[in-house]
């Protein structure tokens, strides 16, 4: 199948990438390296180091696979590379990661908050405009997020609601209640994505992902030079990433307040499966199919203390601090969310487990001397003096 | 009260400027003109003349009722621009109508479905930080749509809806559903707003209006020069007002499809009272208040026979022509949308009448030498050759 990677740079489009070409598929990949720019302007970067550029990336994965993979350097908010694109690969499949992904990122400021929103939903209005023109019967497979859900005080579906009201039924999509500008921008995507289903016949599968853990996948583990990237900061970092950095530099862990705020995670292995399931069994003409993908819900506080058991086992003393929470968010709720659909495809889980946790240990420790300590902590804050609401 | 209506120079904000002005508010008005070079654009022009610019219209104002309107010719996509409004005029309550207001301008194209959504989110988000900024205790009054719900199978709430779902409670935002990619730019606004409420406190109202009315207010009437622009075309005409000019100048009222399509209704004259009782009592700190902003609900055909019945009296042979849909939309369908909270705090509904309809006829006939013919079916179709939906 030709599949169109679109942020094929990033910590899950670039194994996607390898996977799709591994598995014998037509990859073509697309970055603008809007994540590596914002990383050197928050004064971040990734602890596992990557090579120089995307294309030298693919020339090492030509080198230990054997396999090609075609690159364009490009930002598909410009509509004339998105023209160019659709019409030179004709992709069967787009799967889109090219997004700027941070939550943190878009509440710095005005220009972060209008930046982000203005990218993501342009350059998927671009996709849509382009598959409506250019590939018609293909089929986009887009990285939403849990986080578009919020934390509501009902169970939370997989995309959907079935809803009786003053007697008579309707079928909604699930409601949303986004905790940050970037979340919202994705929101925005999923209600654009959706009309373009509904008034073009699109094919799309809506992947609301959980928060993505790990470092390693088959095909990062053939050369180091094939590794991924692994952030811990407070721009782009994630919880149980940056916990597990924590404990191996002897930093307590900062859990965010209460630390009660439960959340849908998975393995990045488990990311490449699901999209991989989600591709090789696509949505009809017209249907916007929504899957919610992770595989195990925790709290944050449940987190840190698999990880501070994970670190007794490794022989480090860890502790757990909680810090004010800069995030206005719940820090206490209700939390069921569906996810089964993915698991009818298919999906075989690798849970977390402390031996997982240890492994990242070990690969953390290895480039410790990276580490850039002052960029751990969260340097922004949320609100603009309210007080967090209750649950 | 400091009042800053954005969009001042429209079809609705300049008699919105007017009608507080007369009120003896300090009244500023922004706009950057979009609305006369889309219509260039397009080939179409309001029936009705008005002045050649905003200045020009405040110096009449000011002529013929002794009262200052201040006036930032500008775009409030510009966050410079933005911030010396904000920091210079100190506004009580912002009164948002600056925005691309057209569905069918918006669905014509990758460029200005783009534009559109671009145009309108992010002069929305700049509202939202300018307030959180320079004017946390103001009250933004944000024309939203009844578009935005679309024509679900259940009662539309205004804005909320409780529901249960496994034995648990929750109030969410109304489902939307909307049929454009102009509607959906508001629905993304509404989700950005809400957000600003949420997190910084801000205070809002969305008032989703429906489809308006009339060509006259007590302000416009006072002087020929204060008149507001009247639009038929087939972009960003609305159906009463394109049936009323087409009764006059002999072509037959064009209907989309079979004309079951079921929207509220209103008089202009109802929206400067239903934005007044807005502004006069403004949402609490942190609310994000809805009001649906109509006072009938009519068929399509409806109207066009409420048309042809005042033609009829006015000594006009008016015929109904069903012409192709150009929309994708449900052409018969359930409808039932409650419009009870700007009744609540006072509106006394204009209710439409073949009267009215008749003195619409007058002024429309007194300019219909200004009437471009070519510019009134619909030029443009929203679908990619996909099947209107059916009920």
């Amino acid at each position: 199948m030709r599949i169109l990677i679109l942020g094929g740079d990033g910590y899950l489009g670039w194994p996607t990438a390898m996977r799709f070409s591994q598995g014998g598929h037509e990859v073509h990949i697309v970055d603008n390296y809007l994540r590596r720019r914002a990383h050197e302007e928050v004064g971040t970067d990734t602890l596992v180091p990557i090579l120089g550029s995307l294309p030298e990336r693919a020339d090492v994965w030509k080198e230990v696979s054997g396999k090609e993979i075609g690159v364009t350097e490009g930002d598909l908010v410009e509509w004339d590379l998105t023209v160019e694109l659709f019409r030179d690969f004709k992709p069967e499949s787009i799967v889109h990661y090219g997004e700027m992904p941070s939550a943190p990122y878009s509440m710095r400021d005005r220009d972060h908050a209008v930046f982000t929103q203005e990218n993501n939903v342009v350059n998927t209005l671009n996709v849509l405009w382009a598959m409506r023109e250019f590939a018609p019967d293909s089929h986009l497979v887009k990285l939403g997020t849990m986080g578009e859900y919020g934390t509501p005080n009902i169970d939370i579906e997989e995309g959907y609601l079935d809803i009786e009201h003053n007697g008579r039924k309707e079928t909604i999509l699930f409601p949303k209640l986004p905790g940050s500008l970037y979340h919202l921008s994705k929101v925005h995507d999923s209600n654009n994505i959706h009309f373009a289903c509904r008034m073009w016949g699109i094919r799309a599968t809506d992947l609301n992902q959980g928060v993505v853990y790990g470092i390693e996948t088959d095909e990062t583990k053939l050369d180091e030079r094939l590794a991924t990237r692994f952030d811990y900061d407070d721009v782009f970092g994630t919880a149980l990433n940056r916990f597990c950095l924590q404990a191996i530099i002897g930093h307590p862990l900062t859990v965010y307040g209460k630390g009660g705020q439960t959340r849908g995670y998975l393995n990045i292995l488990d990311t490449l499966q699901c999209v991989e399931l989600a591709v090789l069994n696509p949505a009809d003409r017209g249907e916007f199919r929504v899957f919610n993908q992770f595989t195990e819900q925790f709290s944050v506080m449940e987190l840190a203390e698999i990880v501070q058991r994970a670190g007794k086992e490794h022989g480090l003393d860890v502790r757990i601090e909680p810090i004010e929470n800069p995030r206005i968010e719940l820090e206490e709720h209700y939390y069921n969310a569906k996810h089964t659909k993915l698991l009818d495809l298919g999906l075989q889980p690798h849970f977390l487990s402390e031996t997982l946790v240890e492994s990242m240990f070990g690969i953390i420790e290895s480039h410790k001397d990276r580490v850039i300590t002052d960029a751990i902590l969260p340097r922004d804050r949320w609100g603009a003096g309210v007080e967090a609401p209750s649950s």
